[in-house]
């Protein structure tokens, strides 16, 4: 099986919304690129489980826009990075 | 060459920096997906002006991550979307 990555970005007007979904993605063992892009590598259980908890968490809500992509792992390395005194704000926490 | 696409994902404290690059990603063809997400079909020309500007523009300022990745268009074109009553809020305008 070829090396991919899972990215996962998301724009989420509800804040409490926000905090479940990178709750979500925390546990499910990616990894936090910026505020709202999130990283893993590739493996279909991972991808369906992702697919699926995302699902299950918005169901019931609006105002959001998740976009996961599946590309080489060559692809993730060689991503261009312009980056000066950034650090990714944690979300307020919510009890989910 | 293999079709191939870019996207352009930032997150971005300072509202003024914010527009200029929300601003030059547009005025170089790119495609909002998000507010924060942009993408444009790939060519080496449009990559390497891509960064050439965006590291013009951040040149002077703090508090930014900005990622460029290049990947194929069947990894677009299979991207997993949820979304629901979502719109892109454009940011305030500035003169720039």
């Amino acid at each position: 099986m070829t090396d991919q990555v899972i990215l996962v970005v998301y724009d989420i007007k509800d804040n409490r919304l926000r905090f479940k979904v990178s709750n979500f993605l925390k546990k499910t063992g990616y990894v936090r690129v910026q505020k709202s892009v999130f990283v893993s590598p590739y493996n279909p259980a991972v991808l369906s489980d992702t697919e699926a908890g995302l699902r299950r968490i918005t169901r019931e809500n609006e105002g959001y826009d998740i976009q996961i992509y599946v590309f080489s792992q060559a692809s993730y390395e060689n991503r261009i990075v312009l980056s000066k005194g950034y650090y990714i704000e944690e979300e307020e926490e919510f009890l989910v």
